[in-house]
């Protein structure tokens, strides 16, 4: 793979991040800066999680040279998508010269960073807007409008892009070496067939399809269609609907001719259109078949300025960029309404919010329901905070560097892809011997030095759901990370309603025949409000635990554990580091169909606070943390119940097909923590 | 007068330098902001030199909008005139970028700190190559060319004005408080009737008269005219040419335009030119007519782009504006003949340079003419360093603030409004008793705790004739400083060749009836080239000196001095502080009709350096520097002869026609410092 990146300014917005997507798609490597002023991180992290790697991120604002040109030290940049503008016509009339400094200046500041690093190779967001009203010809000479159709925009935000061509235009003139896309986008609609992403408008929006979706889900009573006295079939005007998946690929296509061209230079204009012409009622009817009913509306008078036909002739872009718009306005509104019934809000989600914890690569979410307070950070997709009416229930640190320190005794983390221990680090697989790192003495511990625990997480896709936060981290591990075998990916799975996190965990081989796979979290709780877990009551589902050699490697027998009671009052003279026996069926590789069963429930009288564990798992540690000595935490300061399969399963015959996941199957688990008073 | 200012950005530019001068010739206080990327301070000083007060001056490049919005701060500005833009055609073929990045971001980051210091008036310089080639509209309807002619620039330099004047449409049109004047200039040709600023175009001229001009003074073999085959009277190209003094004055009409709208906004355009077309031909007989000969021209092919006629219709700022080109292109050619005749290479003068000494208000000017260095400073106009062959042969300070220093023996300075002693301070003048400053025990001593020495002279004008530099401090002292009547206006001309300083006084009175003037030098000789002047050879032109009081005021009478020999060693056993005198005759109040003659002769065995006094004055006094103790330097570490009018003067009735100066007077005095080998 080349080592060279594609900038793309504004990557974070609408019609950046669908072409994020599709530069990754096509092999490119991409780099992002945004401002984010008008745009949301969490569409780079959605990215992120729909191409499984990670995609650079600067929050830069094309303004600042400085920083900017940081961006051009730090990768090599092969050429530029630009995106980053203001883009509301409406507004534009009303701050333009916020628009001229975002759109016009930005894009000088960013010319300058590009010539100083030699980098001339740009592709151009720009619209038809900076046509104007093309029916002043008169005699529809310019309908379809080709690109040369005379310009002359209306408004301000169509303004800076006249300008900008213009100025690309010059710089064309003045040094020939330039290889200068202008894109003019007709009008993008619908969203990512994923439904992780689409348009997230602020406020009213302008438009008709996303103020449709707002009607269809109740955020606004009814469409204004303004006018049915138009010259077209039903008498609404007629506008050229491109869906935005279409419009990202116009992009790969623009960058491919520009690169094909090798030395020559280039400054030339495509429209990016479909050339078929939508009436406002054509496209209220393609909604409504999508959403399952017709939607109130309401004729009103003609707006100003309207006109009766914008369509495009992309006959230009068809033919040379060997590019054509091959979604419908069915299929726009189809993914248009996928995306908003499952993000209703767009990336708002009520009571979320998150700040950088060490950085993008690693923030820190918060999630508020009712009277629980919930943190999860990507760094090993871990819970950092558990809040019952203000009372933290697990243990861990506030800083995340603390949480890379060698002291670190796994605080809430994912373990994986294999926890617990295997013996000498060593397992068979479809008759090859594999070697894992022996990171705990001759055995391998949680995978190893570089397990999930040490990795930062790509995502999380946060969505609200009848009144549960459900948030998705993922993970992608190297095939031959710490000796394991394939390439596979995790999902951590939470769900936070007012009384407990669920976790449930996916992992599928992305490469390779065979691996191993045991996933659990390692979380500290606490139910004592207190630094010590002593004279907390516990309760655990059976007394059954493996029995394990001096190394904690299971002999292959059960045995009983003789401090379990019911209950079982905490106590350091009574020291655990046990694998309980849920059951010792042969659970498969997925256990989610199982029922979730209760195996461990703790009190503290002084509390009142009551913690349990919901698995669909056959065991349990439980470890009370007694080796625990780290930066403000000493031991017993928590406890730790880690439902998962098995330990060293591999590495007996009868337990094996616990953990060995195999090309097209999925390994699957769930486990719910619950919060409660007593 | 008011304390709020008008910002002119790109005041140190051709058209800006003149308009700032109109600006405050019609009463408005100015802040100037120029990067100096394609202009000189050297204009600005001259602009304090004509309008005799200091003009704030930052080193600005509006695109900085944190450095700009300081200006806002430290003034309170109530418009803007903007003029700072590249401005070159051809070059903006070339450099679009710079030019886009100049002129619209330059543009766009002044507006920003306009609008968030709520100022919202503004004159923007524009240009008639918005108007593209009007000669488009086929029937000659554009022509002379209106206000609501389309506009279609035809080049990046063009587009810039272009873009802007949308951007403050688009600004007015969303805020109907702004006032925008948008003037479109014609051709602006001519220089400042004064000689003193003018176009200092760099390196080959683009347009006719400066190219002429360099014909003129040999710069250039010969002029080409581009075609003589259009349909004119001579066959040359008509265009619109403009006095930049008529055009400053444009400015001035526009910006009381906008002030008398009081709280209504307004956006409008006003051509400014005379409406009067003149030929290439007719433009180069005038100048020839100015500098007295035909000039050699040679008629070569069309040149792209050239079209017929490109005159103004200014009708619309004659009505409005009330305001009307007066001058001719006669007048503009003989001034432009001026500018070049006394600034033949604009700003630049080889061998001279400067930089800032404590700011633009304090610089150090360098000046190399042959074995000869002089430094001179506006502080004071003092002579800083004078080096023959590299041997320094006066004593100062090599850092700004020292200057200022209390201990600072007035080294090198200029002594002034009166210099040496007034007996207790008192003098009466026209029947008026007057108290100056008692500085120095009872009595008044060089002017007392403001003197010349004590402030920055404005300039220089610095000129380069016959081999000579001709250097011109300005200081205008108020009315009542030290107690002194009378507001006066004070020249030090400085003349350096190879081999000496010469230094003529003027002083004129600018209010008042009467005041009392005597001038000097101040500066601290050597020619041992060690840190000690004994064992320096001295003859002086009399032994005669002034006998005076234990306070070191005159008793009327001459005595001889009895260590006057022929020639003097020195010798610290027998300092000098005395005033000799070379005639006692009645020399009046301006003494530079008479012939100069050597008063004082000093050499050293050591060094052979020899350092020769002659003046038109009837005194001086000789001081061998016995009471110095300052940083760096110790008594006797230089001599100063400072040539003057009698001490105390006007308090010896028979001498004080010597400093009475009146109204409608001028006083003058010469002095010659020689610096030569033995």
């Amino acid at each position: 793979m080349s080592d060279e990146y594609i900038l793309v300014t504004g990557g974070a917005g609408y019609i950046g991040s669908h072409t994020v997507i599709e530069l990754i798609n096509h092999g490119y490597k991409v780099v992002i800066a945004d401002n984010l002023s008008n745009s949301s991180y969490d569409a780079v992290a959605r990215i992120e999680f729909i191409v499984k790697q990670h995609v650079p991120f600067y929050k830069v604002d094309i303004r600042n040279e400085k920083e900017l040109n940081q961006v051009f030290s730090n990768h090599k940049i092969s050429g530029v998508i630009h995106f980053a503008a203001l883009k509301a016509v409406g507004e534009s009339t009303k701050i333009p010269l916020e628009y001229y400094d975002n759109n016009v200046s930005g894009t000088i500041a960013l010319l300058n960073v590009c010539k100083s690093n030699n980098v001339k190779t740009i592709v151009f967001s720009s619209s038809a807007t900076v046509y104007g009203d093309v029916t002043r010809f008169g005699d529809n000479s310019m309908i379809p409008i080709p690109e040369h159709c005379p310009m002359d925009p209306t408004n301000p935000y169509g303004r800076t892009k006249f300008v900008i061509e213009s100025i690309l235009k010059d710089i064309y003139d003045s040094d020939e070496l330039w290889k200068v896309a202008i894109l003019r986008y007709f009008n993008p609609i619908g969203a990512h067939p994923s439904g992780l992403l689409g348009e997230d408008p602020l406020g009213i929006p302008n438009n008709l399809l996303p103020y449709l979706a707002q009607v269809a889900i109740g955020r606004r009573e009814k469409l204004s269609i303004f006018g049915n006295d138009y010259n077209s079939h039903d008498g609404t005007p007629i506008r050229d609907y491109i869906h935005v998946v279409d419009l990202a690929k116009g992009h790969i296509a623009a960058l491919a001719y520009l690169k094909n061209l090798q030395s020559k230079g280039l400054y030339r204009e495509w429209n990016l259109g479909t050339g078929k012409g939508s009436t406002v009622f054509d496209v209220y009817h393609a909604f409504c078949r999508a959403v399952g009913k017709e939607l109130p509306y309401e004729v009103v008078a003609r707006r100003a300025g309207d006109v009766l036909d914008l369509t495009a002739k992309p006959d230009r872009a068809n033919k040379e960029l060997n590019w054509k718009a091959e979604l419908t306005v069915d299929d726009a509104c189809k993914d248009l309404w996928k995306w908003t019934t499952e993000n209703p809000y767009g990336f708002h989600i009520d009571n979320y919010s998150w700040e950088n914890f060490d950085g993008y690569n690693n923030r820190l979410h918060s999630f508020v329901n009712g009277p629980l307070k919930v943190n999860l950070a990507n760094h090993g997709a871990l819970i950092q905070k558990v809040l019952l009416d203000g009372v933290n229930m697990v243990k861990a640190y506030d800083n995340a560097a603390d949480f890379k320190d060698k002291s670190n005794p796994f605080f809430g983390t994912t373990v994986g892809r294999f926890a617990n221990r295997v013996a000498k680090g060593q397992f068979e697989l479809n008759g090859k011997k594999y070697q894992l790192t022996q990171n705990e003495g001759n055995n391998n511990l949680h995978a190893g030095f570089n397990g999930f625990d040490k990795q930062d997480f790509l995502g999380p896709v946060v969505k609200h759901k009848d009144g549960k936060f459900l948030v998705d981290f993922l993970i992608v591990d190297k095939d031959g990370n710490d000796g394991f075998p394939g390439e596979v990916e995790a999902i951590v799975h939470y769900t936070i309603d007012e009384s407990s996190v669920g976790i449930e965990y996916e992992c599928r081989l992305l490469s390779g025949e065979a691996t191993i796979v045991n996933m659990t979290n390692h979380s500290y709780f606490d139910v004592s409000d207190s630094a010590n877990i002593d004279g907390t009551e516990v309760k655990l589902v059976t007394d059954q635990m493996m029995e394990v050699d001096a190394e904690l490697i299971p002999t292959g027998k059960f045995v009983a554990n003789e401090y379990v009671t019911d209950p079982i009052v905490l106590d350091e003279k009574k020291p655990f580091d046990n694998c309980f026996i849920v059951d010792d069926d042969n659970c498969g590789i997925d256990t989610r169909a199982r029922p979730l069963k209760k195996v461990f429930e703790a009190t503290h009288p002084k509390t009142n606070n009551k913690f349990t564990v919901e698995t669909t798992e056959p065991a349990f540690q439980f470890y009370t943390g007694d080796g625990v000595n780290t930066k403000g935490f000493a031991k017993r300061c928590g406890f730790c119940v880690e439902p998962s399969r098995f330990i060293d399963a591999i590495n007996h015959e009868k337990w094996a097909n616990q953990v060995i996941l195999k090309k097209g199957e999925v390994y699957g688990s769930k486990i719910k923590y619950g919060f409660t008073k007593k």
